[in-house]
């Protein structure tokens, strides 16, 4: 079970049915499940700013398998980092293009530095990070 | 007088108390007033997704007054579009370089389209838009 | 191999050298690779403001399994809408959390539009949605 | 006069036929416009993940100014960064609400945790800050 506290929040009127209705269009079931899931949204943004915090990423990468040995290049950047990568995993888009997704752990400083290196391997076309944490 | 209705929400305590600690140390007076920016920024960034919405915008933008008639360039646009463009700040940040903010004001569509215009004129160096919208 | 075409670019002196110092930072092989990742970076940002663009995503979600059936409701939501995910991974961070990474296919509305429904799921804690393209 | 250096760069033929249409759309004068540009913003999102760079930025904020004595208060906080904070812009937007631009320069680390005390002050609604370098 999940335990929770119940607090009075002072809103303003207005923007509180705003939200009610941006909310309910999204499919939350209820106010408290949407201003919960904005403020760990909002905790994963402050985490972010600190170099220093032990976060969990995602890394979406784009390449075309067939270019500069890309695929070789990706094993062994991931396996000269086994403290930091957990898993991976890779989709056939068409018949050049791979989509990967790689899992990190880790410092935030470390993550970015380890995405920065595969974003810039040799055939990877576009590159994005999602850090996010557990709370 | 700000008009307040007051409601129990359901938080889990761990995010909580991580938010509580963040909001104070941000300076926000209470709790309710961290969550009610939350909800404004939310709300803000729906807005954005929809290009026929009416928003206010900040344009800030970095050029050399030296440049390519940069300024021409710039009254010239900015004197094309009385009805998205309320005012602007010029700001001298040293012998060569100017900081500009516009003031742009109209729909999502129109105030990106204008942005673009004005980022990629000659001699403009970097630019970034922010939008918000009055809740 | 790839088809490449060579042209002249004008740069300006103190921009490049930082550019090029930044790129060999992160393990670009050449400036030309670099400048390649950026062109394809903007024309996705640019993509994902069109909501009729087909493009690639990856959906990034936090939950913890024991609450709710999230599971269950996830996999419903999944299932109704097989036209729009290609696969998903699934990784056990700690005893109670998971990470689940979904992979989306389709024009940037809908996969906006169920991204949201995923987030909004009970007991799904956190999710940041990633667009990408073959380029 | 702008010096500049040509350097040859090796694209893609398909990215590069896109990013010629979308700068163009854009207004940019020429390839070579569009590709410094895009250089500046990527040097200018490296900068902001370094806490110690220095940098500008303009806070955008909206408050409604019958409330709270939000304007004693934020011309209390600038007046006591008079080493961050350089000017500032008033827009009436209508009866109740005001934009206002702040204009600040320093250390990344000290403008973002001005930027969070004045967006947490009582009564500001939104805040949104933009960092820019010259260069």
């Amino acid at each position: 079970m999940e335990r929770v506290t119940r607090k009075g929040i002072a809103f303003d009127p207005e923007s509180l049915k705003k939200f009610d209705e941006s909310a309910k269009k999204k499919g939350y079931a209820n106010r408290s499940e949407a201003i919960r899931d904005l403020i760990r949204k909002d905790l994963v943004e402050e985490e972010k700013r600190n170099p220093e915090a032990e976060m969990v990423a995602t890394l979406t990468i784009v390449y075309d398998h067939h270019k500069h040995h890309v695929q070789d290049e990706l094993t062994h950047i991931q396996h000269h980092h086994p403290d930091i990568i957990r898993s991976s995993l890779h989709i056939h888009i068409d018949q050049d293009n791979c989509l990967e997704v790689i899992i990190l752990e880790g410092k935030v400083k470390s993550i970015q530095k380890l995405a920065d290196e595969i974003i810039a391997a040799k055939g990877v076309k576009h590159g994005k990070l999602v850090m996010t944490k557990i709370l």
